[in-house]
């Protein structure tokens, strides 16, 4: 007899949380992402910065379910759901299904102006990483080898957009960069002058935190040098960025998008309803609007709680619906009710600014500064799959630590 | 007063070497290279296998001199050298010199047919490994995908072309990939089937090293499931490899060119005289003939000792030339006689095939099987520059030995 087949498209959080759940239940798991390895999005920031190397913070998804008997990964690009058919169109061939979960996560949105991305990459992937730390390397050494020194200058100029996590992130991982791991290694440029700057059309930096501890952030990165523009629209991004007042500032080092995010077409593929931000509204149990046994999830899916709270676009988020769809599943095939609907449970905010410098929001409690990025590290490191890269990644923290040093300073050609 | 300048171009192991022996001269030292990195070659075929991440076995090289003030490092590609007028001219501009030292290393060469360069790349820089590891890694992943046998089977082909360090090497640890680390991961196809074919000219392997080690390298490769085809000539290379007695290999996983080199353009750049491989003939000092204060070393470089005998392309002979003309360049601006004429001393040779197994030659003293394979893997922790790299590379391969696992699988995108 054959056993129902759930197919699962992405290997992100939600995906792998949903097939490791599935693995005692009496199914076969089809997991299929376009890519080989799960990244750990967290940490992406640290890849692009060179204080991580991409193959620590990312890992094949067969080696992550390696142990689990009844799943099965392919590597291939899903190009269309039959719903009516209970099929899956992919690279690698169709696929039936008895459940099928979309886990495929978001990208990022340019809001309409798309040419904007060959200027201002963002910061999605392992391959964006190595492109936006190729980019900022490469703009290090142009300047030690330029003679001019307004070029000099535009080659140390950065600029990110989007003050959210990411931005904040990348602003401190780039400026400890700048002004500590760089500065003894350069002769005629000094890595230490290069312009930072953090570009946020919103009033304050991390909405998503209590008022005090943006307030935090935004003293922490000017502290470390940053130059933080808030309340400053882009009009427009070239070889620089235009902000609403019609300043220009030209960059020649790099600029990272990190400002919008557009979820990924899963709900096309359905033809089923969708937000502004191309998510699709799925039902209380995540299931997508008659289709009950297809699932939406993590940053593909609009969920709205009983508590009238929406999900947020987060690694916890999407390893929660994960996990519970692995339930609903369950239920259905024992013949049980189902689960009560999807209610998101805050596991707290987490960001860190740089060396001894985190934020941490956790129901009542919030740290800063010193006590803040212990418990961010040991989060990190917590939360990393696998014996292997909680002990590399520590000892390179270590490292990194103690050396002021980074272990991953390549720059790739393709 | 400013100081002489000498001009390296090329960070490998004889630029680098020279470089520090500089260190405490009166000099200035400008170090070129396109790359912003070291790399250290003898472990590429792991970098290419997924045994070693890309920054375990590169280092930017204005880190490894962050140390020595007289030292300035610039990424640029050096385009001609006026030896008349003693500059060098660069993508960063022009430099003039005192003294200049061409340490441009080899590249690979396909006997002019270079069209087969897109079937079989070879393994010379990092882009390369990761490009290697791509290709293979991707080959399994479709297997898996395959449905149709003889697709899987074409899929899991591999030919690695010529039976040198590299070629053995690399045979040695695709056969571990395949049939003991990935096999536990997958389920419609079987890695452990992948043939792997290792294709020499000539009538053994390791021609460097004494008839008995080819010997024992060629029994420990099939015994690892390597087909070994020696005095095999290689016809033609297209989706496979067409062998002299007409015979067509069908390879759908990789083709890995390791049977060539060709040395790098520092002669044409001199238009100096040249061996059947592009290396400049030197004189005994190293220096290109009729230009005394132009010195070719290490691959670039044809040199014939006292006793008559050629240099190796290898590192310890670029490092020992690097050194050499360091010392011969104090000596000139100290107003000391010479050293005498650049003797190679050989430090033996080492090759690994795989677990347990790996073959040393140091003089009368040759070592295989376990106790060649430590000796092998305690010299390459040795040479590995800083303590960073050998306290990772160190830790990496205890845990691959102990879990077969390989730390690096990322199939990454352009």
């Amino acid at each position: 007899m054959t056993r129902p087949r759930v197919v699962i498209v992405g290997g992100g959080f939600g995906g792998l949380a949903a097939a490791r759940r599935l693995a005692r239940a009496p199914v076969d798991v089809l997991l299929i992402d376009a890519e080989n390895h799960h990244c750990f999005q967290p940490l992406l920031y640290q890849a692009a910065t060179a204080a991580l190397a991409p193959s620590e913070i990312a890992w094949p998804i067969r080696h992550v379910l390696r142990g689990q008997a009844n799943a099965t990964v392919l590597m291939a690009t899903v190009l269309a759901v039959d719903a009516d058919r209970q099929t899956v169109t992919s690279s690698a061939g169709e696929f039936a299904y008895d459940f099928l979960m979309l886990s495929t996560g978001s990208t990022h949105s340019y809001f309409g102006h798309d040419a904007w991305e060959r200027h201002a990459p963002s910061l999605k992937t392992i391959a964006d990483a190595i492109a936006i730390r190729s980019r900022t390397l490469k703009a290090f050494e142009r300047a030690e080898a330029a003679e001019d020194p307004e070029e000099r200058a535009r080659l140390l100029t950065f600029a990110i957009i989007g003050g959210g996590p990411t931005g904040v992130e990348l602003a401190g991982a780039l400026a400890e960069l700048a002004r500590r791991t760089l500065p003894p290694e350069f002769r005629r440029s000094n890595p230490a002058r290069a312009r930072i700057l953090l570009v946020e059309a919103g009033l304050r930096l991390l909405p998503s935190f209590p008022n005090r501890l943006s307030e935090v952030a935004r003293r922490s990165l000017i502290r470390r040098g940053v130059e933080v523009l808030t309340g400053t629209k882009v009009e427009d991004v070239r070889d620089g960025v235009i902000v609403a007042d019609g300043r220009q500032i030209d960059v020649g080092g790099a600029i990272v998008w990190a400002a919008g995010v557009r979820s990924s077409p899963a709900g096309r593929w359905l033809d089923a309803p969708r937000d502004h931000s191309g998510r699709t509204r799925v039902e209380p149990n995540l299931a997508a609007p008659g289709r009950p046994n297809v699932f939406v999830i993590g940053d593909a899916a609009a969920v709205v709680g009983p508590d009238g709270r929406q999900a947020p676009g987060l690694a916890p988020a999407a390893k929660q619906m994960g996990a519970y769809v692995a339930r609903v599943i369950r239920a259905r095939l024992e013949g049980r009710p189902e689960p009560a609907p999807f209610r998101y449970r805050d596991e707290g905010s987490l960001a860190t600014i740089g060396r001894n410098a985190a934020l941490v929001k956790i129901g009542p409690v919030s740290l800063t500064g010193f006590p803040g990025w212990v418990f961010w590290s040991a989060a990190h490191i917590y939360f990393l799959i696998g014996a292997r890269s909680r002990f590399f990644v520590a000892v390179s923290w270590a490292w990194s630590y103690v050396s002021f040093q980074r272990g991953a300073r390549l720059i790739t050609r393709a």
